[in-house]
This record gives structure tokens, sequence and C-alpha cells, in this order.
């Protein structure tokens, strides 16, 4: 049971909260002054980044970075708090749910998530800031780069390997061996069985409309 | 450990009692007088719904209600049987299986049932007589209707918005943020990334039969 | 806690042995001798098919065979190789990961593994040599023959029936129902909504590259 100073309060900081209340102490949430909005979040305080050390100090408190969904497509900013809270003297919260299956030989970083029900197999490492939703597959051997955030039910197989700030979306599926380049999108229920380039964008086959309602149809 | 009457004896009923049986002890099974068997279900008995409250009463027994297939284009008699149950006085059970991951401020209503290796996450809700198959995903601030079924492996990211009376197919995909009408019916494995409209039916892309059998390919 | 022999020294073997391990010592691995590597495998001796049951005798040990990668294609070998270790005397592990959901009524065979945060619900069927990987989901009187491999986060909803040899790829969905012939490939991500023949390949509808890098786009 750490305290744990949490930056960010957008929908992912919520939620993680939710995750990391099982073990820990949040005792204040911290985002740039710009960003403060002179109130709560989660019945806590918000306070201002900049001077954060000064009123919970990174001797009795650990940090935690969790940028909100308008910086997805630029995870870089993660690295540029995490840098900072470093050198404000912090050391880094990396919270494996108690529900998640995790080998014990994986390798995870500093300001890591893995969520409720989310599996990583035999071998597969974990950069910093990565985040792994409730019941992503990360198959054994698979490498997943800085700052990159894989949605929930996403399934990636055996020793595929994904670049830095890579965002991997809800139940999509990645075959085995594959590479994902730095900065790339795969989007919700995509389908990839080939190497992707970086900062490319791959959208799933959507479902189609029948033109039949409900009422006409036997399932 | 309560006393249960499940109504419904087809196949959604034999799965979901072996999810009870770890919790609670089911008693009896109830259907409309045209459907029971006059024997057994389950090595339970089988009794008509007309009279029920006078043999198993409704101070004694937690009540569930289990529509079977067929019933499922119009999931609204599950409202129907609620609705009589309730005016003979049984109170509902709702059953959230011990390896399901349910957010503690989630609400959930009345006769529904969250199945093993689920997730719901923080800020979702389920309206009443909601069925959440076994490995779905629930996203946080998910809103679920009255009577809608999520089948297993279905994955719905935050703030999804499910109507009344919806079926999900088994691992369709929803993405974050877009809402499904009332009735509507998305197919087994559909990605869908936009709003559906009221009983729209969606089929997923199907996978294509390649012109080599399995002896001819490397996997 | 029993003492094992595991045939196999590639891939999948080095991802069992770490579920077997939290349940029981693992001795020694055993290939045929063609493929011994003179050394150890994780730490273990590595020794010969043909005279293993001279160096560790069936009435001390008990023995699974998991054969790897290139053998996919024709998963019989892994009869044979059970048919051989029958021959010696020895009896068979079937290992259920502690935090895997398997029904009571479930029939397990010999030789089949059920990984990490896998269901197989009520009334479900395992043949000889089945490996369920992580996450998979094998609904309720689902039946699966002998060899065959559900690779992770394959969801098979209730009723479908599934030969011998078979593969199905990770995050594969099948509706309920239907029938998959044996040696049939079903490749990673693929939706199956009919029944599919013996020995045939099924490939799923890949996602497309948007003519956007993900520094062009809102997600």
């Amino acid at each position: 049971m750490s305290k744990v100073i949490v930056f960010g309060i957008g929908g992912l900081s919520e939620v993680v909260s939710d995750y990391i209340l099982a073990d820990h102490e949040i005792v204040a949430y911290t985002v740039d002054a710009a960003y403060t909005n002179g109130g709560d979040f989660l019945s806590r305080p918000v306070v201002s980044f900049e001077p954060v050390e000064t009123v919970y100090g990174p001797d009795e408190h650990l940090f935690i970075a969790l940028v909100t969904r308008q910086h997805r497509t630029n995870r870089r900013l993660l690295g540029r708090v995490m840098e900072n809270a470093r050198g404000k003297g912090y050391r880094f919260l990396s919270h494996i749910d108690r529900s998640a299956y995790v080998s014990q030989s994986v390798e995870v970083g500093y300001n890591c998530i893995v969520s409720p029900h989310a599996i990583v197999e035999l071998g597969a490492s974990l950069g910093d800031g990565v985040i792994v939703r409730p019941g992503a597959y990360v198959g054994h051997h698979v490498t997943v780069g800085d700052y990159s955030y894989i949605a929930p039910c996403a399934s990636m197989s055996g020793y595929v390997s994904i670049g830095s700030n890579v965002f991997i979306g809800n139940n999509a599926t990645l075959r085995d061996f594959i590479t994902i380049g730095d900065d790339a999108v795969i989007g919700a229920g995509a389908v990839v069985l080939r190497d992707v380039g970086r900062g490319a964008v791959y959208k799933a086959m959507e479902a189609r409309l029948l033109d039949k309602t409900s009422m006409e149809i036997e399932i």
C-alpha cells in the first residue's frame, strides 16, 4: 500500500484509479497548471504539476502519468511528463491487476498498467508508459515499445514486435511474428496479418447493414 | 446461499445454472404451462409458471428468468415474464460470477447475469434482464438497456450506448462512443464503428475460402 | 505435484512449461534423437525419446507431448508421439490452468492444455491432445476433436463441432451451431458463420491501410 500521485484527470485516469485503489492509496491528482480545475477529481485534490513535489514529496509518493484521449495521436507527451517527474525525483508506479495473468519472466517498464483479465505471456516485454487494457492478450515473446496503448480485448500472438507510441484498438487481431512500426494506429476490430509501417493507419473491414430489420430474421 | 426458482429450460438456463450453483441452491425450474415437460430439468422439478408461487413462495425464493433461443428476436418477452413474477411477489436474483471483474461503481439491474471472466468497467450500467456472457467486455461508462444480450467475447469500448432488446454476437467489436438502437442485432464477429439504428441488423465480413487445402500451406 | 516429462523443445513447450510449473515439477524434456540438442532446455536435460523410459520410468512420471510450430499442418504427428508414449507405459498429463474457467461437466481427454483465462463451458468436450490457448472461449456443448489447436482469444459459440487436427487462429470467431471439418485451418481474426469442409483454409478479411498517417487523424 503506497501513496500515489496520478498525473491526468481524464477518462483513463478515472478507470485506472479504479484498479490502483485495490492496492494503493491515491492522495492527489496533478495536471499542467492550465488544466487544473481548481477543485477535486474523484474526491482528491487536483494540484498543479509544476510545484507538485513541494506538496507531495518524491520520497513518500510514487508517481504515475496517464495521458488523456486527446493525447493519443502523440503519446510522446507521456514521455515528456515522465521525464519531468523523474527530474523532480519521483519513482514510478507500474500496476499489474490481481486478476491479470502475467508470466514471471515478463519485463515491465516504468509507469505501466496491466489491467484486469489481461494476459502477458512468457518472454514478453513492455517498455515504459505502456497501457494494456482489460482482456487484452500480449503473446509470448511479444515486445511492446514505450508509450504504446493496447486497447481492451486486443490480441497479438507470439513474437509480434510493436514499436513506440502505437495505438492498437479494441478487439484488434495481430497474427504472430509481424512487426508494427512506431506511431502506427490499428483501428478497433482490425485484422492485421502483415508488417505495418511507421505511422500507418489501418481500419477494420466494417460489418455490413442488411436490408432486413431484426423482426424479419431468425437468430 | 439463497433458494432460487429459474424460469426457462433451454440452453441458456442450463449454462447459467452452472454459474449460479456456485453460490445458490436451485430448487425448481418453471415455464409456461404449455411448455412443462412433465418431468425434470437438471434433476430439479419443472413446474408450471401460473401457480408457481403457491408451491415455492416468494418470501423464501429468489426468481430469475432466462428466455431461450427462439425468443432472441423479441427479448421483450423476458420483460413480460419479469412483470408477472414481480406481480406474484418475487424478488429477482442478479448473479455476478466470482471470476468476473465488475467495478464497484457499476449499476446492475434486476435479473442480470454477468458470466465467468466477463468485465464490466467503472461507470457502466446494466438495465434489467441483461445477460453478459463469458469473456465479454463492457467498457467504462457503457450503458446497456433492458433485456439486451451480450454474447461471449463481445467487446464494447468506453461510452458506448446500447439500447433495449439488443443482441450483440460473439466476439463482435463496437468502437467507443457509438450508439446502438433498440432491437438491433449485431452478428457474430461484426465490427461496428458508427451508430446503429433501431432494429438494424449488421453482419460481419466473413473470412474467405482459399483455393488451397491445409496440406498445401505453411502456417 | 507430479514429476513430468515434456516431449518437445519449441515455443509451445516453453509457454506451456510456464503454466505447468505452477502445479508440477518438470524433470526433463525429450525429443526424437535427431533433434536432441545435446544440452538443456529451460535448465532441464533434453534426452532422446527412444529410450526415455529407461531414464525416467513411467511409474514415477507423467508425460505430455507438445508439438512445435512446423508440425501444425499435420497435428497427427502428435498422435504418433502419444501412441509411442502410451506403448512405453506412460500416463498423460492434462493441465487446466488455475485461472481458466472449466465447467465441471466438461470432458477433457489425455494430453490436453487449458491455458490461463481460457473458458470451457458446460457440456463441452475436448479430445486427446487438444490445446486451448489463453483467453480462448469454447462455448457450451462444443466438441473439439483430437489434436486440434485453439489459438489465443478464439471464440466459438454454443454447439460448434470441431473436427480433428484443426487449427483455429487467434481471435477467430465461429458462430454457434456450425461444423468445422478435420484438418481445417481458420486464420487469425477470421469470422466463420457457416460450415467448413475438411482441410479447407479460411483467411480473415484484413484491415485496409488508409492514405493518411497517424499524425493526420483524430482517434
